[in-house]
């Protein structure tokens, strides 16, 4: 075991990761080039960045568990590290620096701490058992979600309405027709921004771990809630709703689920 | 008339503009809090920034007119500035730094110049006869289109899926089904991520003058090609395909006229 905190250590992990994504962004060769056909800088970023988290988290935390988009899952300890190297590839490839690199670590099947590093804009989302914080420009900001209560005073995200179709299809379109207004295509930062307090409600379908487990703690430090669509604890992926507060998270459940 | 050239004259209103924006991001105040409900971040920031840009506009050339988002139109000769003070006022107020200032210069009736400043990101997309570029921490960079010929290979944007509703649902619909990957929620961002070369189409519903004459020689000085659903100008706004090929231009407009 090393001295280091979590908080430092996940630090230490976004900065690792950092160095390989952002020299890659806006990197994307045109369609047509075919001399460079080979060469995928969202992969590369990807593959990279988790190597390099991947990497420090074995030569500190030899014992525990890793679980990664890119390169599956090493068994360990109670102790695990998720991560999702580039969050919001579509958003990578087209230029948008809304994407973010996401480290969770999970304790006896609990997230408890995450980072969210957005390297373009310059922004971490940081939280663990100290609390929640936004950092940028060593500017260090606690993350506070708002208390918005009611469906109809609700701003909320998610990644594309194409997401909810089938039978979920008419109950989410009445629970969008009802919030104050719905923004599309924010994936990982979306989440961030409603643990900042600037959003109420982000709802999503059929989530894997690596896409969720760094937010968790983000949002229920900012004091927010986080559940699949019964309820429950989402570690383990699933569809999912996070709220600002525990009357908009059961409006939104009663809503979807109809 | 100054000696200052247009190009320095758009960067010195995009200055004044991101003085009044900037410090006002991210200040929105939760819904519920009643101490401060007749405090708007985003209108003052609206106001402020029009103001600021025709005030410097009106001492430098006073004969020119002036068309604002939030201030109307003042009549003059044959050069027009048009002000969209922030594009993507949602985008604002949710904290997402996708927004922009946007502030054109026609000439006879054509968009010759414009601006895109971002100053969360640090970032301006700007163009003229001498070109267009992105500009961030001192580095100019060339702006250039790709070449994508195809709905096939093409990467496309869209404030909302909402705005296509009516007789141009289904041909929207097909035509958003046929492209490699579409994505919402991007605003003025999303024509600058096309000149840039990172997207091949944008398409649009009900544009203002406003909302596209900066962005008009930002796409054409670009490479790349933007017209209503006719065909015609947008400098008057309207229904719009922005695309970087004749050939994707030409195959999006005929799938969305049917």
């Amino acid at each position: 075991m090393t001295a280091v905190s979590d908080r430092e250590f996940l630090l230490s992990l976004a900065d690792a990761a950092d160095e390989v994504t952002l020299p890659l962004f806006r990197r994307q060769i045109g369609v047509d080039n075919k001399l460079d056909a080979d060469f995928d800088p969202v992969t590369e970023a990807d593959r990279g960045a988790e190597r390099a988290i991947r990497d420090l988290i074995r030569k500190s935390y030899p014992e525990d568990a890793i679980l990664g988009e890119e390169y599956g899952e090493d068994r360990g300890g109670s102790r695990k590290w998720v991560i999702d190297p580039i969050d919001g590839t579509r958003l990578f490839i087209t230029g948008v620096p809304l994407w973010g690199t996401l480290i969770g670590l999970m304790e006896n099947g609990r997230a408890t701490a995450g980072i969210m590093s957005q390297p373009y804009t310059g922004e971490r989302f940081l939280a663990g058992p100290w609390g929640a914080e936004h950092l940028r420009q060593g500017m260090v900001t606690p993350l506070k979600i708002r208390s918005t209560k009611r469906i109809e005073d609700a701003i909320m995200f998610s990644t594309t309405p194409r997401h909810f179709e089938g039978d979920v299809r008419s109950r989410y379109e009445a629970l969008e027709a009802k919030t104050k207004l719905t923004r599309f295509g924010t994936d990982c930062y979306g989440f961030c921004m409603l643990a900042a307090g600037h959003a109420d409600l982000v709802v999503e379908r059929d989530l894997k771990p690596y896409d969720i487990v760094a937010l968790i703690p983000i949002i229920e430090q900012a004091g927010g809630i986080v559940s699949n669509w019964s309820g429950g604890r989402m570690e383990d992926g699933g569809d999912l709703i996070a709220a600002a507060t525990p009357q908009l998270h059961a409006a939104a459940m009663e809503m979807l689920n109809g």
